[in-house]
């Protein structure tokens, strides 16, 4: 990608604003991780992957802050600073594994001497190397599941994709749209079906965006058509990414997902979802417990400030929605392709090395 | 309503502008035909029988403008004048059929005289007397279907509703709409879902606004959010419009109705239509043969005149789907429900009378 969705730099997070894309090319600047908490819950950087990394950095950016205080007080701080980060976006998983990553490293030198040692710079400098790490490393796993999601990709046909799961939604290449890039860039002939994905339209702005300055065929539609297009025949696999993967499979995306892959059991679609494995939540027996975050009535009864719904509507506005595991054809990992029964293979997958060669 | 979708008086055709609802009370003056087909291609009215209506008004301002020309000139030109109508918008059948109505008027004094009898003003006074029947025998129509489609819906529950087939999309009371308030009125205690129905957003706009004027309970949702609602058996009755009926029962209406009818078939919710008998086009053997009118990629790429989607992004924008016979449950029309097999129920129909007491 041209642009970069986030950059750390001088103890500033770069952010591509994502809100305004594509017409205008804004970038907001967290210096601090009040303003970090900010980028993730106004969407200034949204999806899952994405969102991890900055978080990493807002951890980082809590303790440069706090490195004047002393031990005791500088964890607690910091600590409390990471419960704002984390409770910023509730679905995203990837956050709070971001920043249990992060305090991993801050515990290790808590537990060492009970607060932070002589050197505060070392810790600091850990801490940062953490997340750069998280940052860097984003971007070899969506190769590494691009190399893996090649095999699902017809030689020639259409990919039907919702809402974002690109380049904007992680540190760069995308998961969904990484699988997508690989085929491309390797020679399939494929075109790709974007829902425009309401309410706040990542489909038309954001992946719309990534795929025409990459030169891949992108149609656009409105989020209900895509039945139709699936019915006819005209979709030969559907391509996602995950907010929340629970530890039998089921996969919280964004809302319209679900009704994807209703669609794709009934007319025999492939429907993959491409996640990293730290969107899987071990912990999660169902997606039942998968809490869905809903946001303002703003985002359907406004559109760019002006109103257009009446007042006094009520509005229900989830932001996800949780496709059965029974609905998924498979789950695209940077580890490999988990098939169904998917409880075994998202157990046997999580402490297997990454695959020699990727 | 406190406002009339359309309104003819003194030569002017004066229609409730649906473009700006409900933010801006707006009203759009037809004085010619030409003028009534653009109104109608752009939406300013919309809805299968509003649509229906306009246009009769539309043949009337055409033999008005026409008047002072010979007999076959006439004609000619009026007839003409009906073609460029009835082109407007491909879809929806109640277009068609209002316009021949009109002609049928026409064409019985063409035989008598071979060109406008004596008096034209005879004339004149015939087709608007056809137009203003047309438009009054819509809201009858509305209000005989709302009676019988008040057995349908539960005494307690929830209503799903897509795009808007209210008081807005006929000469007043509504279809679905219709059975709606009916229910509301005669005191059965229900909760409407109102989809907000992209591109054009009418269940946002048009939907809410009629039911909060109404004090109807009414939630706004994004259209993929109707899929969980439905699957979480939040729903009891889904009712909405339609475009065309086939002589089988397969239905056109609003981009996105295939989808709940899909999610319906699927949880067992009942699926209902509501729409008059000149929705139907007994010419059609089935739903394949139904025209599905595509309208302007700008639909999708701008919103209010701003651009939000990349520039050289393709875009299918179709305004309509066909619901399979097989989803649907019931359809409701002024001379009562037909229920499945649909081609026999629909033909028994046809030449029914309206029963007694509607």
């Amino acid at each position: 990608m041209k642009y970069r969705t986030l950059e750390f730099k001088d103890g500033v997070l770069k952010l591509l604003d994502q809100r305004r894309l594509p017409v205008e090319i804004d970038f907001y600047e967290a210096k601090n991780y009040r303003e970090v908490e900010t980028a993730i819950s106004d969407m200034v950087v949204r999806g899952a992957p994405a969102i991890g990394a900055a978080a990493a950095y807002g951890v980082y950016l809590a303790a440069l802050e706090y490195r004047d205080l002393p031990g005791e007080e500088f964890f607690k701080k910091v600590f409390a600073a990471d419960r704002e980060l984390a409770a910023a976006r509730p679905t995203a998983v990837n956050l709070t594994w971001a920043i249990n990553r992060m305090e991993k490293v801050l515990k290790t030198r808590q537990h060492k001497s009970e607060g932070p040692d002589q050197s505060i710079d070392g810790l600091l400098a850990d801490i940062l190397k953490e997340a750069d790490k998280i940052a860097l490393e984003d971007v070899e796993i969506n190769k590494a599941m691009a190399r893996h999601g090649y095999e699902v990709v017809p030689e020639r046909g259409t990919v039907l994709t919702h809402c974002n799961a690109g380049a904007l939604a992680t540190v760069d290449y995308g998961t969904a749209l990484g699988v997508i890039r690989e085929a491309h860039f390797r020679g399939k002939r494929i075109r790709v079906y974007a829902d425009e994905t309401r309410p706040r339209l990542q489909g038309a702005r954001l992946t719309a965006f990534e795929l025409v300055e990459e030169g891949i065929p992108v149609t656009l539609i409105a989020d209900s058509v895509a039945a139709t297009l699936i019915r006819d025949g005209k979709i030969d696999l559907i391509l996602v990414g995950a907010d929340r993967i629970a530890a039998n499979g089921d996969t919280a995306n964004k809302i319209g997902t679900y009704m994807l892959s209703e669609m794709a059991l009934k007319f025999k679609v492939p429907f993959y979802i491409a996640a990293p494995m730290s969107t899987i939540d071990f912990e999660l027996g169902s997606g039942r417990e998968i809490e869905i975050e809903e946001r303002s009535p703003d985002e359907l009864t406004h559109i760019r400030g002006l109103r257009i719904a009446p007042e006094g509507v009520n509005v229900y506005n989830p932001a996800f929605d949780v496709t059965p595991a029974a609905n998924i054809t498979g789950i695209i990992t940077e580890k490999g392709i988990i098939r169904p029964p998917f409880t075994e293979g998202i157990a046997s997958l999580r402490n297997k090395q990454e695959s020699p060669g990727n």
